[in-house]
């Protein structure tokens, strides 16, 4: 006989109870409110198939509420993934179990991404549901036909981004994601009136999504709005009402449930009430092999689905678009083309030019911009917008979302098949910064197209003026930072990103500049990170290490000090990353070790000089901004900060006086 | 006879057309399509007396899209404050001229805020509002009374924090908060249906808001619509339908007025529409001459309340506390009473532990969480809520809404009277960051209580564990992040935190630490930023500089040294800010600037090495974390990332033999 929904879902609500009880750090509260809700989804309605999680057509299904993080733990296992195993949930939270605090896309395949702070996983989501409709659209229903599904909790809708995810989601008439709100009415703190009177429901509705409303804690109720959200074709919210920590009968619906060990008593209690096994980590023979079977109820799908690739004479294409590589083949005659006719351009404009040859070469790219579509220059004349009435589009007005933009565009990598870049000003990496760090942190090749890098961007003044920026990004792990000088570099640092796994950023300016690389390399010379752009003609007795805009005031600084017979080495860094990464010989060639008198290092860049001590050392001389910028036209600012070849050429001079070079 | 209201909305825009045009930069679209509504406002409603710009009890205005600065600078200059001068407008976005591209607190007595990063003008006025409901609980209706007016647009309402905004505004009951939505249908990138079909109205009604609509463009029937507005209890928005650009008869109602000056022709041309004079910054003398009465109004109003606080009996006390000036006295009783029972304590409870003391002390202070009060040790028992029902409280049970908070904060602050602090964890600092990065530029006395600092935190791993985050905010302008190693640290920085004009980070453990400072001090010894707290025994061959946690491991480490015969100094360094703004003598005494082999300098800390090369060198041993977490206990994530004092002193001990010390 069949065991009944609730004993399956007993069966979560057990090993989420035992798994945090056995590290006695967690989250128990919402795996064992949702449980219901999850085994209706993934016993009925979810399209997968657990012997091949990577299965491209997948419905895709985001925890968002990552901090219930067994809830997703016991589902894979439950169903049959070959990951996590018994074992590994059994060490949940322990060091090198796969099985996290919070769900990691890296760790787990099934864990589509990578959850926990708050409000990300809803707007990831929407992400991915984009990718679906742009890939249908590309390749029809035969190959790509699935859902996006969310649980979520009250943080995630309190959250700011949800605001901005919904808002895209509506807009965007994203039909095909549906949202379960785990509505237990607690949060941390308590219950959720300490913090909120919205009505939910309706303001999801105002947003143009459909919302029903359904029992959480009856997986046949569940599965009825489940069916009516799937029939109706906007975005839904599914309210599931629900009890956190359900089926511990004295702390259930208290926030005590939430993040906390229940203690040894109360899981007792529990098994009681539940009607459990004593035996911790134990699931009934019967409850696992219904498990198992739902973890194969999708291979019929999958088996049809892998005969309709063979025949479609696509195989090829669509592996090859899913697998994510990409050629840089567009670089080199696209730089041949730009060195026949060198003029001063911003890098902004230089990378809408790369950009135009991109989007031509790699149809994979999606571009965008949170409502600066024209100062980003991020939208080409080769893509069109997308759009409800055309997924197939290659170009998202995002609107002013910055963070749910960079959001959706981690669920875009993340679902695999496009590869998505999306712009504002570079000030504003700051609205985006959550995203961004998941980008880093799930490895998601998104490429954030960060114009109006400096002071340089003139009058609109401090508040728009990035100045802590560049380093407070250079901090982050597994994120690269560009910054090029010029159109060539510009092109060379879009190859590099494109190539990468992982996020890439790139600085650019609002204002022209003059072209410092003017003939053709045999390679990329960006990709070292830094390299030597001018070689001393005198006795080299300086070396300027400057970036981006600062490259042309270096060489024009060091015109000067040779004039006066001092030696002077520019070196063009466009990404320090890549650069710490070289061989110690090529590191060493490019910025020597000498003792302190021998060669003067100086750093040149408009921003915050923290952290330049890496290349100039104590004893060097960093140029940049410590203060908050001013609205000035752009010159007047670079001459107020001292940034002007002869301010920059004397200072330099003054110090190696002072200090006996 | 009195202009008609039209012809003083006309004067707005003039002189936002003309600073537009004289900068060839700027954005006239937003003060010619909100001209009308901001008569309306300033000459029937908003509570001000020009000639006292600091008046306590005057209505706060709040342009929360900033970008139209002109519009506010009009304002100022019609109705007779000091500054902005005719030239000052002349000279709008010039260098020096306090008209800055977007409005800025600091240079205009009458800007209340700084906005220009959209979405916080609306969540800073919210702070301003609940700062007015807290201090008419304190002093009743005779001293403060009066209302917060925005000026928002789409961009501000599109922004993920606006939804929090909203969202707390609607919770609190915030009646005396009333938005004036700009709504002319356009964005930078064109028609708002590129990006939106919500129905903002809707929205906010689900968030318990007030909403009713008028012609933005008819100062009467917005008149009427803010006696609407005053009249109802909840917070509202006022829909004004506008043209954006109105007057500019070719580029009205398109993107192209938004951020560009109109040109010459159009000028003239809306000149001509508008029926104004040729001459270019002109104020007909009529429209002046009632301008300038308009900013007069307030005078009987503002007459009357300084007789009510001289005859209030506590008007020093009230100037006082709205001054904002506050006493560290509470802290010597604190750490004398703390010395006498020291135990291993986290800083977070530490931090707990220093507010009992200053909460009782200084009435100022309102507290709060992101829905993490418990974690964030941020009430104390001598605090009650502050609700709809109870204003007069001290604790804000804010919601998960990190950035919400952050812009309520610094409206709190910058209303005056209250002095702010709210807690999250560290890692979501990016959630916060935008309003971070506008405490500091607005130099608003914020203090982020800011737990569970590092892989300390253990299990939530690598999502919920800072890395990058304290090196970011370190670099970020006049901001100062403290980290201090136990309890007396954590009480001197918070006395520092206090004290300082600007905003505060405290990064606090979550783990316990062991108390490193078990003797009186003759003073503030985290005041210099850093400190010896051991000196060696030995030869002095190694100083070790460490913050927070990792002090205890340093002086642990330091103990092995010595026991090998390398004598180690240890610096405790609670705020690399203002050990940096040390005289040289002090820092050289600390970190003596010696050649290379003579003393090794060692920097531990659990997050990025980058930058510690500023105190290392080049020739240093950074001892840290760059890349991202682990799910692990902490002891056991401490020994993965080899943090522990076995670790450190050997690796103190290899390196220094490789490197020749």
């Amino acid at each position: 006989m069949q065991p009944t929904d609730r004993r399956l879902a007993n069966a979560i609500r057990a090993l989420a109870m035992d798994a945090v009880e056995a590290a006695n750090s967690g989250h128990p509260g919402m795996p064992m409110g949702m449980a219901d809700a999850a085994t209706a989804l993934f016993t009925r309605h979810l399209k997968f198939h657990a012997a091949d999680p990577r299965w491209p057509d997948r419905d895709r299904f985001v925890l968002s509420a990552g901090h219930g993080s067994m809830l997703i733990y016991a589902l894979l296992y439950l169903t049959g993934y070959e990951r996590p195993t018994l074992d590994d949930i059994k060490r949940f939270r322990q060091l090198g179990s796969p099985c996290a605090g919070h769900p990691e896309n890296f760790e787990l395949p099934g864990v589509e991404v990578t959850t926990g702070p708050l409000g990300q996983g809803v707007a990831m989501a929407v992400g991915m549901a984009i990718a679906e409709r742009h890939l249908n659209a590309t390749y029809c229903d035969d190959l790509v036909d699935h859902r996006t599904f969310v649980i979520a909790g009250d943080g995630c809708l309190m959250e700011g981004v949800n605001h901005e995810a919904v808002g895209l989601a509506g807009h965007l008439k994203l039909g095909r994601l549906i949202v379960l709100w785990d509505d237990n009415s607690i949060t941390i703190d308590g219950s959720t009136e300490l913090s909120r009177n919205e009505d939910v429901v309706a303001r999801h509705r105002a947003s143009q999504w459909h919302v029903c409303e359904c029992d959480g804690l009856s997986a046949d109720d569940v599965s009825r709005a489940i069916e009516e959200a799937l029939a109706d074709p906007r975005p839904s919210l599914i309210r599931c009402k629900t009890i956190i920590g359900y089926g511990a009968p004295n702390k259930q619906g208290t926030a005590a449930t939430h993040g906390a060990a229940l203690g040894k008593d109360e899981v007792a209690a529990a098994r009681k009430e539940l009607g459990l096994d004593d035996e911790p980590f134990s699931v009934p023979d019967d409850v696992l092999t219904a498990w198992r079977a739902a973890g194969k109820r999708g291979g019929i799908e999958h088996a049809l689905w892998s005969e309709r690739l063979e025949a479609s004479g696509r195989k090829d294409e669509f592996l090859h678009r899913l697998n994510g590589q990409v050629s840089d083949a567009w670089l080199k005659p696209y730089l041949d083309k730009l060195l026949l006719d060198l003029k001063p351009v911003a890098t902004r404009k230089a990378s809408e030019m790369a950009l135009e040859a991109i989007n031509a070469a790699i149809p994979a790219t999606i571009g965008g911009s949170a409502d600066l579509t024209g100062s980003n220059n991020t939208k080409t004349r080769n893509i069109e917008p997308l759009t409800p009435e055309n997924y197939g589009g290659r170009y998202i007005y995002y609107g002013i979302r910055e963070f749910g933009m960079s959001a959706a565009m981690n669920g875009m990598a993340l679902h695999g098949g496009v590869i998505p870049y999306g712009g504002t000003f570079l000030v504003f990496t700051d609205y985006a910064r959550p995203a961004i760090r998941l980008s880093a942190l799930q490895k998601a090749r998104v490429v954030y197209v960060m114009t109006h890098d400096s002071i340089g961007l003139g009058e609109d003044g401090p508040t728009h003026q990035p100045i802590e920026h560049l380093q407070s990004l250079r901090a982050m792990p597994q994120l690269e930072v560009f910054r090029p000088a010029d159109a060539v570099e510009t092109a060379e640092c879009w190859a590099l990103a494109l190539q990468r796994e992982g996020p890439s950023i790139l600085a650019l300016t609002r204002q022209n500049l003059r072209p410092v690389r003017t003939e053709a390399a045999a390679e990329n010379l960006s990709a070292r990170g830094a390299y030597r752009l001018k070689s001393s003609e005198n006795n080299r007795q300086a070396i300027i290490v400057a970036t981006g805009s600062e490259v042309e005031i270096a060489l024009d600084a060091a015109e000067r000090l040779e004039v006066q017979g001092i030696g002077t080495d520019v070196v063009s860094m466009p990404c320090t990353d890549r650069f710490d990464a070289q061989p110690w010989d090529y590191r060493e060639d490019i910025l020597p070790d000498v003792s302190n008198r021998e060669i003067l290092r100086v750093s040149i860049e408009a921003g915050a000089t923290f952290g330049w001590e890496r290349y100039v050392g104590l004893h060097g001389l960093k140029i940049g901004i410590d203060r908050f910028g001013v609205s000035a036209p752009a010159a007047d600012a670079y001459e107020h900060f001292g940034l002007t070849p002869d301010k920059v050429a004397t200072r330099i001079i003054d110090f190696m006086k002072q200090r006996g070079f």
